[in-house]
């Protein structure tokens, strides 16, 4: 095999009170990319489609996880990468993330597979870095994996594969509104009350029995952050109104998507999700703002090979 | 039946980075009570053997809670409560926890369970509010429901049965010293960082998942507490070297249990725990202080009736 085409989906972060550490991953939204074996040494993206974004093996996400992973073999041939973004940049589910997981994943099975997913995602959370200034893995880790990804720790890379409930739907709206990293950075706070991050463990380790448990009642309500989301939602034009409309048409639980501007909620069975998907877009048809919309089952596989 | 005699256990409230929401429950160690349907109303403590505690009904933590059920009852007769005192009082323990659910567990069983155990563990959080000065329930509700409990919420009382490992045993430390409320309390801080309490959730649900999938190295990894260890862990003589002394015997994690001076280690298999036991002793008998030492499996079932 010279050539393999997949897909790489988009992911919500932080899930509210799995803040920095937890990550699902969606079905309905993601990348396409197709990786070839080349004559030519070394990496080459060939091909971008969707957005505007840069060539350069090393100033493109994409291409810096596929150098991180090619450096560490000794190869006479090469790759080229073509990339068909379907994830907006920006849009806070896991755009950069599926870039970077995308090359890699592609890659090794072009090889036979030589690295785990584990070793795979160690190689993406460089390229990560190069948009998110940071290394962390709570986007690649259910891009990789599927399902719900616990992120214990990044370095060493420790991911936990938490079970997710079969009918448990997400509703993203993602509001056409730039939010600068450096602005939602800024409003993180550095220190947090005790009593407040007491909360925020029992909610998250309630949200783990939930998703354990198929306890779609508990997982509502453990989808409380009461640390960042206060800060942060301040940035999202009418937050409180969607996450209203969305409990309103059934949904278990809203948050914010990553760092945002999109808002994810989740629901039981698909049917509440497309509800919660209209009563969002009744809302917020009234902001005039544009909006996407997206309702995906919970993708249990993660990235994935087509043809 | 008039008459009926209990076992209430004893108790580890924290688990680590659990503070505040979490404990389980032990099997080798708890008080004794005899609750005894009486003509004459009202709530009666006749005999209290082991330590000495206050007759009044009033001050007695089982009294307190005993009474906060007879008068959401409207009863034409009364109990009589005697209790066998095991668990020392200030040891870390849970003893207030014992006396608290132990006189509720009791009379529900003579009335023929009108309450179920949520409810039954409301009304020990008054008697449990008597001798801590707040209301918590991280110690009664794994005295009442065995193994593991998270305490989700304690005002509307929610409280989450989580699976335990069969293999999972205890080893208990306690210190006779006497570590005053107020100066425990004193060394809490008010606020943290945030990076330290997203490890701290970050652990939490890790150890929720390995208590759910029975990996014990996962659970070891997850008994770290960032948070109140480093500080109340002062309060304790020889508190690290316990903690070395129990790794290296083996123990998957150590901890303070609940604010001290007890602490705690969980081991997988019995014969573990009792190595952990044997290397602390060896650690603690240096220290000049004497103590007791406790090994115990888990306690799955909780409360039970003795006879």
């Amino acid at each position: 095999m010279n050539e393999i085409k997949i897909f790489s989906p988009a992911t919500v972060a932080n899930v509210s009170c799995g803040f920095d550490v937890m990550g699902f991953c969606l079905d309905s939204v993601g990348d396409e990319m197709v990786i070839r074996k080349t004559e030519k040494k070394g990496i080459h993206i060939t091909h971008i489609e969707g957005f505007n974004l840069p060539y350069e093996t090393d100033k493109n996400v994409s291409g810096v996880s596929a150098l991180a992973m090619y450096n560490d073999l000794d190869l006479d041939f090469g790759f080229e990468i073509e990339i068909y973004k379907k994830i907006k940049p920006g849009s806070g589910i896991g755009s950069s993330a599926a870039s970077a997981v995308g090359s890699v994943f592609g890659m090794n099975e072009l090889l036979g597979r030589p690295y785990s997913k584990r070793q795979l995602t160690e190689f993406a959370i460089k390229g990560e870095a190069l948009a998110s200034k940071c290394e962390h893995a709570d986007n690649l880790a259910p891009a990789m994996f599927g399902g719900f990804a616990l992120v214990k720790s990044v370095s060493p890379l420790e991911i936990l594969e938490i079970p997710s409930p079969k009918e448990l739907y997400a509703t993203i709206i993602h509001p056409q509104i730039e939010i600068k990293t450096s602005e939602s950075r800024a409003l993180l706070p550095k220190e947090v009350k005790l009593e407040d991050a007491i909360t925020q463990w029992a909610n998250f380790g309630s949200l783990i029995h939930g998703l354990h448990t198929n306890n779609y009642e508990i997982i509502g309500k453990s989808l409380k952050d009461v640390i960042v989301e206060p800060h942060r939602s301040k940035l999202i034009p009418y937050f409180d109104a969607v996450t209203k409309a969305a409990i309103n048409a059934g949904a278990l639980g809203s948050g914010i998507s990553g760092s945002g501007p999109s808002i994810f909620s989740l629901s039981q069975g698909e049917e509440t999700a497309i509800n919660v998907k209209e009563a969002i877009e009744k809302t917020y048809s009234k902001a005039g703002i544009e909006y996407d919309m997206h309702v995906s089952k919970i993708n249990t596989k993660g990235i994935k090979i087509l043809n």
